[in-house]
């Protein structure tokens, strides 16, 4: 059995290479960028005028002219004009490219107007006060979003700026999500006395759902050959295979075997942790097989502990993701020499994220995860865990 | 004008109702229930099997017997079996039902096995070992998941257990999203020298889309009548209009008067705040509006302020939402008698979240937002912010 770091470390030595695609603007949320993006002109691309009011040439405002004889009106969106006379003034609007030989916009507040002329009421005022100087946030050719950025509402916005109408973004992974189990049936199905509604692939099909992944929902009876012809099928269709149950030391779980027999390189089988000690995982060519295990609470914790990182490093060409960190509320005591991921309750309590255990009765009781908010991971080496000292943090909400 | 306090009053004094409807499990993600859900049944519905091994009579361990032939195999999924003698064993796999007068359950481990006669290893062992026992989890008619909760991946789970391949689920609302300004072209075209692409807009519908929420994009032209005749429709058809522009002082400023005219009752415009000042809100019968200033920070401020918010408000029955504080990393000073929204990197410092002013160069430096996670809301009371103090976060992104 290896650790908990040495199963991580070996997940995240098999990244996968999910290839890219071009796509529309506005399917772009929530994918990772795999291109460079600049800027194709300068930020602001003009003077922009910055306020509602008038633009006026500080040399004259300088030699003391404080009226100024409305010249026209300059609106945004309108090809620029141009003072004819330095001691006249153009009414300029927001988002407008700022009129020629001016180079002061004084707002509607400050001044008076009659009969066409403004009065300024301003004490001082500054050369170019009011303008958005063109080029003062971007120069052409500044890059300005990087490959494997997350493409959230903020970089939506840049693409739109820099006429990015279709962009290079990674491929989705395609995943095969497979339940195992002769116990299970449809949730539209009333369970005899010794059977019970399949949920894990429901909640895995979901978490993969929030990745803006859609995935292929397949049920394995427990039968060997069925098993080894069907997965071979699988594993050959999809990226990623992420199987649930059918990996511990049962007469019927066939998975590890069925996987080696259709040429699946085991990777490793069991890890040191509770929930889910019997996770297996292994490749073959570009596909990936993460076996978890069964019960509801351990496939939960593998997802985020193991898939979902391996994920985003496999969409991001391996960028660090950021990790979480807790406190803990409460002193725990684990005594087995097990990784231990325990189910807490997070709050912000004045910038500080606080955990809570939400123990639950096991790995088998599920509804527990809607009490809680994440798992904290509780290292092995150690075994009492003490308030106020601060843990990893895995979180399965958004 | 009114402080953000007042503002986020009178927003969240006026809220949608936008009903509920019936959908699919598998859409559910992401989505607010609007039923309450129970157990239909136990959880676990029967004594489950938690390790793969055989299943013993206490009583027959306790008289001291500690070899036992194996009668047959219960695996999972297959109707329940029965000790015919106590004094033998069963087999049993992972998530099978207890069989019949057995009452411990041996992992392999555990004991050896030869010629058909299992001996166990074991010092001790206890009634109902390795049985997740029926009822122990929830009994039936517990509420599970209370309406307005958000469904997870783990609530998806719970759904699937108890049987709703549907469920009742608050609507989304029908959303227009409105640009105006004359400057502003198309993501495709080329701006000329007076011109910049439309960003806004994208930007909003990534927001929107982030929760689920699908939009109508439309732009209106700077003309008085345009605007009157076509907002009447949008405000008509939609739940929530939101729009970009148009709201300030200029004489193009079109948005607040057109509003009024078609019969939005205004609720407040103008707001103590930077940025964002010429925010705009009103409802006409069931449609809300909210008429957000142009500037990109702005319009990306008051959305993720003030506008989701109230949509989670809405969705929820006004549940309250859970509020993040951070602690700011550096001393800020700001003057102006104004609330401030200082857009901050986020990083997590063994479990404290910290805030490291990124400032940008103004409300139209919207590249600046790629930088940047959120805002930290500096109240318009103090000018100078120390470092180490703690303030509301406003997170944008995921």
């Amino acid at each position: 059995m290896i650790s908990v770091q040495e199963a991580t470390s070996i997940v995240m030595n098999h990244l996968g290479d999910f290839s890219t695609e071009t796509i529309s603007l506005q399917d772009c949320t929530g994918r990772i960028l795999a291109e460079d993006v600049f800027a194709d002109a300068p930020f602001p691309s003009f003077d922009r005028v910055m306020m509602d009011g008038i633009a006026i040439n500080y040399a004259s405002w300088e030699k003391g002219n404080r009226s100024f004889p409305i010249q026209e009106m300059q609106p945004a969106g309108v090809p620029k004009t141009s003072l004819k006379n330095t001691d006249h003034c153009i009414e300029v609007m927001t988002g407008a490219i700022l009129p020629g030989r001016t180079d002061v916009v004084i707002p509607y507040e400050e001044f008076d107007s009659k009969d066409g002329v403004i009065t300024i009421n301003l004490e001082t005022t500054t050369q170019w006060k009011n303008i958005h100087r063109l080029g003062t946030d971007q120069q052409t050719g500044d890059l300005l979003l990087a490959k494997n950025t997350s493409l959230s509402p903020a970089e939506i916005a840049t693409l739109a700026a820099v006429g990015k109408s279709e962009v290079l973004v990674r491929k989705l992974p395609k995943v095969a999500i497979i339940s195992t189990g002769d116990e299970l049936v449809e949730v539209h199905e009333t369970p005899a006395a010794h059977q019970i509604r399949k949920s894990n692939s429901h909640a895995l099909a979901a978490s993969l759902t929030e990745m803006n992944i859609s995935t292929r929902l397949i049920h394995l009876p427990d039968e060997r050959e069925a098993i080894i012809s069907q997965l071979k099928t699988i594993v050959a269709e999809h990226d990623v295979v992420i199987l649930s149950g059918g990996v511990s030391k049962g007469k019927k779980d066939y998975i590890p075997e069925a996987l080696e027999i259709i040429g699946v390189e085991k990777l490793f089988h069991r890890v040191k942790q509770r929930p889910g000690k019997p996770f297996w995982f292994g490749t073959k060519g570009k596909t990936t097989i993460f076996a978890l295990p069964g019960n509801p609470v351990a496939t939960f914790l593998c997802f985020y502990r193991y898939v979902k990182p391996w994920i985003l490093a496999s969409l991001t060409e391996n960028q660090p993701q950021p990790r979480q960190s807790v406190v803990l509320t409460e002193d725990y005591t684990f005594q087995v020499p097990l990784t231990y991921f325990l189910q807490v309750k997070l709050n912000n309590e004045k910038g500080r994220l606080i955990a809570t255990p939400i123990a639950g009765k096991g790995s088998g009781d599920f509804t527990n995860l809607n009490q809680a908010d994440g798992f904290v991971e509780l290292p092995d080496d150690q075994s009492q865990f003490e308030k106020g000292e601060v843990f990893r943090y895995i979180s399965f909400r958004k």
